[in-house]
């Protein structure tokens, strides 16, 4: 779909200059761009890439010298992947799912679909749920029995929205998310060599022959405003009451919350990420890529956790995390450099001990 | 559903005191208990939340001053969590899946299917499938041809059994797992540089450009009795013999088990664990979150390993692992307090090369 | 189906001797193997099993005394695996998937599908989509709109090709893979606290409450020729070019792949790696599972990475890494060697810093 340069720029609140009735099709990066393409080159180091390509309108910073790099028409982004949410929320096209309710979809008779839906082939709606209004629902989605989704939901092919399971508005759920399996919450008639070693630090009397009991999950999750859930994601119901995501926070693909567990407003959790059962953490707490928090503890507000941290403590407030186990992320760099001066260290003691200086090249 | 104290009590196996006729339609926790909901305050910490909340009934630790708390009737209960296993499953209420086969689920003629069994919509069931009484199968699942599957199995949404998976009785199959995809198992026709550093220890000579050949996976899955699978969990089929989880065991969201494993009894693997290609489980192995298993090694008996450990060599039976790379929990706790020290130690063997007393404030 | 042992031997362009007419319906290891099995004793090690089992043919090492062990024909196997290719090829039985279009598939009318396709129930194919010649779909996949895939694909149940997705010829995709998802690219209207600490290095300043606005995905997901993806894999879309996964490269289950990623030729990525946002990974690379790559950063050609290695910082061509943060392995041998140590290493600065002897019984 086409758009002018004046269009664009509007949108984003942005200051334009020169033809700014030009069109374009679509966004390139500077090298690559056609003729009919915005190339974004919202940072100096991106002005040799406009000389390459052939865009006649591009995104640049402020005070470029758009006419200079041979361009008709330029648009002014202070703030780069600011400008860029603006500009690619424009031009996607989002999924065909054509308005209305597919006739090879299944839902319920008691169930409400809110006005504007468009509901795609092979879905399944249960008894009770209430979806709001303008839901776009792709194929193959389920959503069982009492769920409640408010307005303007995105849920992609084939995603499993459970039973009785609370969403507040705008939400967006990726492909094969899973929201609402049951909690991973089991227990031995006598107490189990995990309750064991928990209370003794590691050490283990007897062991006994065990199997598990389950504890079925009678609470759901509720979740906020504007959350966006990654492709197969997991998120557990709660035993009596629900797990819950906060408004604003999105997960990335294949994160898993387990049963209980809270996580506040507006956090990022990237992929894979693992939070265990009835662990809470803060607002607008950070996790890189495969982080991993213990049961049962506290993450603070504005927590920030470097990708693979594994969290076995209650972290404070504002605390930049790294490391297995997680510690501050500077004791983690002098930890590590540490750490990689220890067989010369060693060397050193030893030459000590003996009394002789320390002759490196004997290492 | 209304439960009598009395039948709670009953099925609970549990002693109970007071109004055995007063009724209750649900369990909460005891402040945010309404007059129809049994608090579970199990534990003397929760007595406070009783008088918080409106809780007529509760469940409680023996012994337990229950009249002292304001209430009309209580169970007693010696272990807290055993005893929400069977209060939770006498309360939980199911998947609505409705009894029958669904006009819109596709049957093979050739599968048997148990009496009893509801079967949802979207449903397929391949040629020779058997699947044993009491079956309830929900939305979107795939059985593929010849898988066999025992009584009172439960398998949720999008589930996928592939062809020739034997499963025993009250299985239990979260959204989104797939049983018996094809193993990861690849091999290049002249030597690899992985086969070249599993003999060099890390050291590689020439550089070959290769592509991998597939191993097909001839065996498939074999799953015991009372297994449980989480939401999106990945178990491969065997190559020649079948990939097999013993009774009893339990596995978490988001787990992978690679071909060939072989998973003991009763065990329990949290969220996110991996186990790689033909390595062996004992029984009653317990597995945090995130945990990794070497390919080809043996984990023994009664093994428990805390959150994130990374096995890569044999586990002896009993042992309680921690770290990366997996050591004994308390050697894992010694490493760490020493490497924490360790910034500290070097200045010490500095002071000692000088010859001068160890000033920490010159830190 | 059977097979005569020379048809078996000239699949493999393998050596063969003995009743080369002889027919096995499948393969087996030596102990288990029936009279109809062909047994697979590719090493020395396996010729005890032969003996065991009652298998009258086997696949054996070069220069084995087939005669010796009872067999009454036997094929010659140089490098075992690479004949295990082979011969798990040929008796593979492959999916069941009927020939043509299942009748409760929905394939819009723009969509091209090529000759001899195999499309299974519950299948939808979008507008645009262009579907090579011997596609097999099973039940329940989704492609969206305007995908492209080459000959000879083969889709198991319930995976998701998202819109505009790329893909070559004969591509393998296990179930409930999700291939375009929205990639996780979020920007707050301030600088945010990961942006601060990339700057600082772990020093925060203010905090502020900021909800995070969502970057779209303009790109897609290109994919090139004899690519095989793993259950539950992820792979996003890139912001405005695409992600990419390069010829003859193999993900194992529940890989994570964000958006604009480019992965080069013939790699293996074990099972639940994660690379971040942007990373390139080069040809021929290895990681084992539980792997993770950094946002932003560049992985070598030949790079092989031992399982849950976490790589932060660009790696050269040829570097074999283990451990978190990533480094050497004999790096990483010799500092986890040391570190097991350090306790001991404490006591004897200790020692000297006292002037006496380093007496190990007084630990």
């Amino acid at each position: 779909m086409p758009h002018t340069i004046r269009d664009i720029a509007a949108a984003l609140g942005a200051e334009a200059a020169g033809d700014l009735d030009l069109t374009v099709t679509g966004a390139a990066e500077p090298a690559a761009a056609g003729p009919d393409a915005l190339a974004l080159a919202m940072d100096p180091r991106y002005a040799d890439g406009i000389a390459k390509g052939r865009a006649r309108a591009a995104m640049v910073w402020p005070g470029a010298d758009w006419q200079g790099m041979g361009l008709q028409a330029a648009i002014f982004a202070p703030r780069g992947r600011l400008a860029m949410a603006g500009l690619t929320r424009l031009m996607d096209p989002g999924p065909d799912i054509a308005p209305g309710v597919h006739a090879m979809a299944i839902v319920h008779p008691s169930a409400v679909v809110g006005a504007g839906a468009a509901i795609g082939p092979f879905v399944t709606i249960g008894a009770g749920v209430v979806l709001g209004a303008g839901a776009r629902i792709a194929s193959h989605v389920s959503i069982a029995e009492g769920a409640r989704i408010g307005a303007d939901a995105l849920i992609l092919q084939g995603a499993r929205i459970g039973a009785r399971v609370t969403i507040g508005d705008r939400f967006i759920c990726q492909p094969g998310a899973v929201i609402g399996a049951d909690g991973f919450s089991f227990v031995t008639p006598e107490k189990s060599g995990v309750e064991e070693i928990r209370e003794t630090l590691g050490t283990r009397e007897g062991i006994k022959d065990q199997s598990w009991t389950r504890i079925y999950s009678l609470g759901a999750v509720t979740i906020g405003d504007d959350v966006e859930i990654g492709a197969n994601v997991c998120i557990d119901r709660g035993t009596i009451r629900d797990t819950t995501i906060g408004s604003g926070t999105k997960l990335d693909n294949l994160v898993h919350i387990g049963h209980n567990v809270q996580v506040g407003r507006d956090c990022l959790l990237c992929g894979q990420v693992g939070i265990a059962g009835s662990a809470r953490i803060g607002d607008r707490v950070v996790m890189g890529g495969q982080c991993g928090v213990n049961d049962n503890i506290f993450v603070g507000n504005d927590v920030i956790a470097g990708g693979a941290t594994k969290i076995f403590t209650n972290a404070p407030a504002g605390r930049v995390l790294l490391g297995y186990p997680a510690v501050k992320m500077e004791t983690h760099v002098e930890m590590q450099k540490a750490l990689r001066r220890l067989p010369r260290l060693a060397s050193r003691v030893a030459a000590l001990e003996k009394g002789v200086p320390f002759a490196p090249e004997a290492e």
